[in-house]
């Protein structure tokens, strides 16, 4: 039996459904075959108390598994993987080299696309966001095309499919929304090669469900 | 005899110095009382081909340990702190908490952080930056507000000093430079608690001294 919970949103904008960052953990969990449960929120309204202490901005995930309670996606997911094969890989040069890249998703790629929500979407009705956007576009733009040559041929970040793929493909399918991908053919492939995993798809339809569900 | 190699800087502009991201690595280092060789790059020259090989993005630092071979300053730390019990508690629970507050500086602090410098700084001069400016700040001020009020009085983010620390007071202190850590001023005290640590000062010293070296 397994005794991890991970919280959700009972409700998100429908842009938002299929990319709250919650998807990621329910991703790794489904590629190590771990059940979970989910416990739910509802975001249109301020949370109880209890939901700063357990994330101290008021987002999701959060996560608990017995005594160990944990927030952020990224070092959920990096916790879980220490955990499973399925993962990360034993070897101690390939493991150290797929944290790397989990890393740089979250802290060198993430937050170009960020930027681009906040003057694209979040902050659009701002002034100076219209007139900013171009200088953020082309920030992401260089990003992504170091990215692109770093991936180069390959079917994955590293030699295997591990959690930096779970959390950069999560990561760049954000880019769905704007439409900015398509430019970027070899990280299009990429994001869809993940996005066609079994697992893939079923923690993306556990998440959706648990929209429909209220 | 350590083998571990870090990349840094041997020069960046004034206003950088003693905030390049291997300080981090460097002060990791120092807490744990282990010895390193650093390799410098000039930053006003396009590095060798094989700088991109060990860091996809340009950047510095990168790390070498035998086989092993990592990028990422976050990820890094983390390897690094996985291995001392001067920067990881062994408890289970206490150091899942650690990871997640290192995760929430690099993924939820500090991508606030680089926007402020992308509309203060970098890119100043682009349309639309000075407009833009507020925004960016009110972003910050509110994420800045979560984190201050989740340290509360306490002396470090967990019950003991840890990676945690040494990535959030790095993410912060890069606010220095803007002047804008005083109107938090549970956050510039802590940054300072970080400051004082004598590890801290010996890495500090030594990316310094690395600039003056040329």
């Amino acid at each position: 039996m397994s005794d991890i919970e991970v919280t959700a949103f009972s409700w998100v904008p429908p842009t938002a459904r299929g990319l709250v960052r919650d998807l990621r953990v329910r991703w790794a969990l489904e590629e190590m075959g771990q059940a979970y449960a989910t416990r739910l929120y509802d975001r249109r309204v301020s949370g109880p108390e209890d939901r700063m202490q357990e994330q101290p901005f008021g987002q999701v995930p959060a996560f608990r598994d017995g005594d160990v309670a944990m927030f952020e996606s990224g070092a959920i997911c990096l916790h879980l993987a220490e955990r499973s094969k399925a993962l990360l890989p034993t070897d101690p040069a390939a493991r150290a080299l797929a944290q790397s890249w989990t890393i740089a998703a979250l802290a060198s790629v993430e937050p170009y696309i960020s930027m681009l929500q906040m003057v694209c979407l979040f902050d659009a009705d701002k002034p100076g966001a219209a007139e900013f956007a171009p200088s953020v576009e082309a920030r992401l733009a260089g990003r992504l095309d170091q990215l692109a040559a770093a991936l180069g041929e390959s079917e994955w970040l590293t030699s295997q499919f591990t959690i930096a793929d779970v959390i950069m493909i999560t990561v760049l399918r954000q880019l769905w929304r704007n439409d900015r991908l398509e430019s970027f053919p070899k990280l299009a492939a990429y994001v869809r090669r993940g996005e066609a995993r079994p697992a893939f798809q079923r923690a993306l339809a556990a998440q959706l469900a648990d929209f429909e569900s209220e």
